[in-house]
């Protein structure tokens, strides 16, 4: 058993589901032995910890803890999933505003525990807020904290293959950017399937406009699919998807797939704001680049853009986020380059 | 991503816990791209194989069926952690004759569909007894079919390392025999905390006798400690072991730890039996050997050989297996070495 690197994984949210198969899946891909499992519910995180003691992982140092500043102590990397789920009878505000006060919390907690943190992932709902709230809070470069944007695109992909019946990764270059969810810019001229490019397949014999209007519809409908056929939210995707986020900072040979990535860019009309982009992963973190695409590609992910701009002035007026103007001055790091 | 083999890995149970994580694993632990998932609760089957569609393993071939003949089909490896799980209201015995008839359909399946099966792993409960009649009706040879049997030890380790406060793999050489659960036999002449033999430890201000005997009873009931934590059974451990199992087989780099092993050694004493044993793993599959001990270990053995012996006959008494003397009729490759 080897591992790319010994430096420290903070793993937050470690009791829940998808927190206690990253664990596992962090040693299974031989990210790091030295795992840190923070989860405020002391009983679960111990038996998940239990659990893979019992796998007896050579040469692997989990530890666990409900201190987040004892999880967070020397750690390099950092993936949180540890927001709370929607429950009944909570709308959408409740959701966002519980959650977005645990991504400020994990901020701070960064900022005064993990200051030389070299990448974060945070992948708790609604991402594109609590990423952004998380960032802010952290002192943090935005090369430094992410969010998971993959799971849009591999569900794009997965869909694809499924409908042209060719093994999964004959279908390449899927790409979805933007907010997460409903409101998602899902790009048709990037994709490629068995190398023809799929704009040239849309409206053909093989895939029908009305066909490829449905597999978008299922893409952007991924997540609520998993729960009807499982009776439970993805939790396996999110954990493999985040870690390779991880892996490809820690080993530098790369990531497939779009990023949540700090977009403040007036020349291109985004600013301000956490959203997938097309994205390179290496020793460094995270950098951003403009997704190519036709005109109405472009103007989905400006629609998409608005509409998590609208979100984060929710956030703002809730006092979940300080004023824009405030930014720079709680994150010296923010605009950097 | 490279994978030890493109050989065929049929895993069944895969909505359940223990199988999905399995899947994941798998290809996390670079087993073989090609994995068959089966299980008859196909909403639940196609919900795990989605979310594995959606972690985008690059060269993935995974498919999923209902169908246990589609599923075996040109398999090399299989897992099953397919049975019944005891419900409320449930006898021992009730729990017995359900997974016994999965098991025994398991096997006859095995026998018409797999029959060049390289290696199974049976791991659904009482394993040592679902083992021995999967393995009967399968019509393979004992070197193919083996049961889970590594937790046991692997708790034993992990509770050494907590008493004696040192890393997990500072403690070698674990070893339980025997049936798995209650009456299991633990053996503390192998193992070593850094070097040092454990029975020179036990009975010192280092280890008191009480809390040795504290620690075998954790051992003992270290399942029922994961479903008081977790409010589950264990699926994690299970499903990396068992993965290690095959893994071993298929690179041939040797396993650490017991396995259920058919052992039929009268000079030994031990007759139709599979119980832990000490074991070697390689490309062959599985060699047991008679494990060395005190007597009083061995006499542990012995009470616990005895204890499955029991539970074997009321499973022939039942109808779930045939009579001892017909044993070689039906599968006629059971004695041969």
């Amino acid at each position: 058993m080897s591992y790319i690197t010994d430096d420290k994984l903070a793993i937050f949210g470690s009791a829940g589901a998808i927190g206690s198969n990253m664990v596992q899946s962090a040693l299974s891909l031989g990210l790091t032995p030295n795992v840190s499992m923070f989860d405020p519910f002391d009983k679960g995180n111990e038996g998940a910890a239990e659990e893979i003691y019992h796998c007896a992982f050579p040469g692997a140092r989990v530890t666990w803890t409900s201190s987040a500043a004892e999880a967070l102590e020397g750690a390099s990397y950092l993936i949180s999933s540890g927001g709370a789920p929607r429950k009944e009878g909570m709308t959408r505000e409740d959701l966002l505003k519980g959650n977005a006060e645990i991504a400020a919390q994990l901020g701070r907690d960064i900022k005064q525990h993990a200051p030389g943190l070299k990448f974060g992932v945070v992948i708790f709902n609604p991402a594109d807020i609590t990423g952004l709230v998380a960032l802010v809070n952290s002192g943090l470069a935005p090369s430094k904290i992410s969010t998971l944007a993959a799971l849009d695109s591999t569900r794009l992909q997965t869909a694809l293959a499924q409908h042209f019946n060719v093994a999964q990764d004959e279908v390449t270059d899927c790409r979805t950017y933007g907010g997460h969810g409903e409101m998602m810019a899902v790009f048709a001229s990037t994709a490629r399937v068995q190398g023809r490019p799929l704009s040239e397949l849309i409206g053909t014999d093989e895939l029908s406009t009305d066909a490829w209007e449905e597999i978008k519809g299922r893409v952007r409908q991924g997540g609520k699919r998993i729960i009807q056929l499982r009776g439970r939210s993805s939790f396996q995707s999110p954990s493999h998807q985040s870690l390779m986020m991880i892996k490809a900072v820690m080993d530098g040979k790369g990531y497939d797939w779009p990023c949540g990535a700090f977009v403040h860019s007036p020349g291109d009309g985004f600013e301000n704001i956490l959203m997938a982009m097309e994205s390179k992963l290496t020793r460094e973190g995270l950098a951003w680049e403009m997704p190519h695409g036709t005109d109405d590609e472009l103007a989905a992910l400006r629609a998409s853009y608005e509409h998590v701009t609208k979100l984060r002035d929710e956030t703002i007026e809730m006092g979940l986020l300080p004023p824009l103007s405030d930014w720079a001055n709680v994150n010296p790091n923010l605009y950097g380059r």
